[in-house]
């Protein structure tokens, strides 16, 4: 593609390099903030320097945040003996908007992937550890709400046993066939563990 | 949608002002700048600001440029007497890409369109004619290159109009079927007037 400015051009690299985001689209986003007036382009370079500048990671559970300790950690209304790993900060968006969890969690900032290099000691593992041991039996039950994949179940597995020495109750998101889903387009792995793994009918 | 952070939010907002980007992918893109470096937060805003701050528009063709005037009207290889009149920039970019054209261009900035309230004075057309006024004869034909739509041939319509008094000849792009097109899929109004719009088998 050839530009028409060096300007219009490193702008358009810059956005590129999002995820998802090609340079036909990028271009796009380019001559729309110039069609625009300069006030526009302001606020949105702005608004993400001053994220990416002043964002915080709560000290407890690792979660996004704009305090030294995030909203849920602070809250007297949830449940500090139930707590919820996940591996990133979208993920404790996804369960917060399910109004189903009462508890606290736990942002590990990834998960165990040998082949992307990734170890347990890049992963806030060794702060999970701590926080159960430092608070003495006060969490009760640690809910494992990993991905369904081969590197979410080795994470799972490498948490669990960091944790066997804990009197802490170690338990995973049930997993099987979505609400709503057809069971003829559910995949055989995931129908065959969902018959592996059924409930008694209450 | 909930936020952990006012940060995240006000950035998710800046970003879903873009077009075609939803507040789903505005998160995702946000949650990857947290999860990168500040650097790179940093050069994409910097690119931002500065090609916005600095962009200039050629003072003939009005096409975006870095300099006074742009590449293409300072070039001696282009034919100063053959000028193509499109809407935005993106438009010459898709004609250069075509390397089909040699002549210079005449960028409007937009198309005359009263269900968005743009006038004939919104647009670059009184430079048009200036510049074809003050070239005395140097330009020999205008092509008209807007979107082949009501707004488009409206301002076709206009510009040809006014420039009825001088000595240039005044064409547009051939509408017609798509070159790889199958004639079943073409819409019937492309199909007539391509029919209508016939010409001569070399």
């Amino acid at each position: 593609m050839e530009f028409p400015s060096k300007l219009i051009e490193d702008a358009v690299n810059e956005i590129a390099k999002l995820p998802g985001i090609g340079k036909k689209t990028a271009l796009r986003l380019v001559l729309h903030l110039v069609k625009e007036n300069k006030q526009k382009t302001a606020s949105l370079t702005d608004a993400l320097s001053k994220m990416r500048e002043n964002i915080r990671f709560c000290k407890t559970c690792h979660n996004i945040s704009d305090e030294e300790e995030c909203s849920i950690c602070r809250s007297h209304r949830r449940d500090k003996s139930l707590l919820c790993v996940v591996e990133e900060s979208k993920d404790v968006m996804a369960i917060e908007n399910t109004s189903q969890f009462i508890g606290v969690y736990h942002v590990l900032g990834g998960i165990i992937s040998p082949m992307n290099g990734i170890g347990p000691s890049d992963l806030k593992i060794d702060s999970l550890v701590d926080r159960v041991a430092k608070t003495q039996g006060e969490i009760k039950e640690i809910i494992l709400a990993v991905s369904p994949t081969m590197e979410g179940d080795t994470t799972a597995f490498y948490i669990n046993r960091r944790l066997q020495q804990y009197p802490v109750k170690v338990t995973t998101i049930a997993r099987g066939v979505s609400v709503g889903g057809d069971l003829e387009y559910t995949d055989e792995i995931t129908l065959g563990r969902s018959i592996l793994g059924r409930i008694l009918f209450s």
